[in-house]
């Protein structure tokens, strides 16, 4: 289950709207097959794996980090069945499929044919991973993670807006293969006008995995995309365009309830101060990443602008850190809001 | 020597104009002596040892943390004089003792005597346990700790003012430890006035180790002491009225480079915002212990004012993350300048 917890990653923040899954199927203790969903969210991980597998599937194990589909697509066929047909004598899950077309008829499927079904092997590390699609599920919006860098001392410019650089290569470069997770980032209106960011990946290999640029403006520009005329967004449904280069892929949102619309599971917000205070006054963050150089800047901007916090015992509580690691000479720290997923 | 180093720390910001200096003497693999520089500097760590050891230091080797004194003073004997009339057969040094009437001096002494004398071995923590007593010797001011309290995003209080509490007891904790190693603690003060804080030490048997109280201000209290009225401090004078309870005993300065006059080796500064700035304009802080709690604040009161940095180039470099560690649900990290101390 470990290693297929570790496929799954690769494709995330690219499968939307799918979950980013990852199967690993073993004969006779040997790995005989690996899948991991593909970007745009086919094949599906145990498709890929069972093809990979071909006829050594029977009688072996899939390890698979969600419960298999039970729903037919026109874009492909449904996993369980995948499953059964390939006799395997066993399947291990992580955790359950939310999505009401499947949501445990895919392990009755398994059961129904005689394969044995353990669940719920590793499920917090599975959930973790799958996070954006859980929160879709469950809430209808893409999990958002806020991201800032600063000074120690929470500058994230000098006084005279100047903001290059107070972290160094290896933290941007970092930030660069956070990007590459997500299916859209999100700046605001003064950020997009005063720097003109290109938001893209800019990592070998990873060209084409830079998101959906999205900005925050309660102002929007008329003659770009405005998230209220986005359809409600269909699992399974096509991605729409993205993927970019021009001024015209970018889509303009009023507000960050708005987010719900957009065809993303994974949102990286990257700023400035009003954006940020926005999202956190909405409550619509769920994961910090909070990047820190070893300096001290003094008078300049603030990371995080007014939101409205009267006491300080209601702005305990919220963060955990979930992980820390250097990066160069700067600190990263990832703090998820607790509890991390709604139940 | 790990043992000695160990018992130097026991008084380190206590023991000003002297050096916290720790000692143990081993005999035939077995410590027979241990000794640290007691409050207010006297006896040092070398006669306590020796006293503990009594005949047995005959052909015994003693482990100091700073070269032995070679001068006599009113308060004591050299404690060359006594490592040689105890005829110990061997004496391991960390660093040298820079103050002019002992510099190498205690050690041609030693070994003038017949005793072997090994010098340098950890020295690089030896000088890092002592850098108050070096800063003063070397820069003829005491070595200072700026301490900030912020959230994640470097706030220090909300925009009220209100900062109880920001961090969680087991860092407010620590904070009065480190407080008990410091025998001088500042405030600006606006700080004073708008909080009354105490500044003293409330851990139970550390009472007795409140540091002198200093207050900042470019209009110091008319009816209190002035630095500028401080005769310059020599080492191996009395200290000072200090541990004083009234507002009689508190200091005032009024300039950060005034603490040079302080009866301190070691200042702890407690901000505010401006006070923190004036420090670090003045280049006058050589660690920074950072106390920060995982709440979001938004707008409120930055933790350091205006430094007058016009180029983020100038503000790389300076610090080095030397200690992490976590306090309960808070995170401290200890900066200090690089290079630390002065060659």
């Amino acid at each position: 289950m470990g290693a297929a917890l570790a496929l799954a990653e690769r494709t995330r923040g690219s499968t939307a709207p799918n979950p980013n899954v990852g199967c690993v199927i073993v004969r006779d203790g040997r790995v005989v097959g690996r899948g991991w969903t593909q970007p745009g969210g086919r094949p599906h991980a145990e498709a890929m794996a069972l093809a990979a597998a071909g006829p050594r599937t029977r009688g072996a194990t899939a390890y698979v980090t969600l419960e298999p589909c039970a729903h037919v697509s026109a874009r492909g066929p449904a996993c369980a069945d995948l499953l059964v047909a390939a006799h395997v004598a066993r399947v291990v899950v992580a955790i359950g499929d939310p999505d009401p077309r499947t949501d445990g008829s895919g392990i009755a499927r398994l059961r129904a044919a005689g394969i044995t079904v353990d669940t719920g092997v590793r499920a917090g590390e599975a959930a973790h991973g799958m996070a954006g699609f859980l929160t879709r599920q469950r809430l209808g919006r893409p999990f958002v993670t806020l991201k800032l860098a600063t000074s120690l001392d929470g500058r994230i410019a000098l006084p005279d807006g100047s903001s290059r650089w107070i972290t160094g290569p290896e933290a941007r470069a970092h930030t660069h293969l956070e990007r590459s997770r997500h299916e859209a980032i999100l700046v605001g209106r003064g950020t997009w006008q005063a720097d003109a960011p290109r938001l893209d990946v800019r990592l070998a290999g990873l060209e084409a995995r830079s998101p959906q640029r999205v900005i925050l403006s309660s102002h929007p520009h008329p003659s770009a995309l405005r998230a209220s005329s986005l359809s409600r967004w269909e699992r399974e449904g096509a991605p729409q365009a993205r993927k970019g280069e021009g001024e015209s892929d970018v889509l303009w949102i009023d507000s960050p309830h708005a987010i719900a619309a957009l065809p993303a599971d994974h949102l990286f917000v990257e700023g400035g101060a009003a954006t940020a205070a926005a999202f956190l006054r909405a409550d619509l963050v769920d994961r910090l990443l909070l990047y820190r150089a070893p300096i001290v800047i003094g008078a300049g901007t603030s990371a995080i602008g007014d939101l409205g916090i009267a006491d300080l015992g209601t702005a305990h509580g919220r963060w955990r850190l979930h992980d820390a690691r250097q990066l160069g000479t700067d600190r990263l720290e990832v703090y998820e809001r607790t509890p991390c997923l709604p139940a």
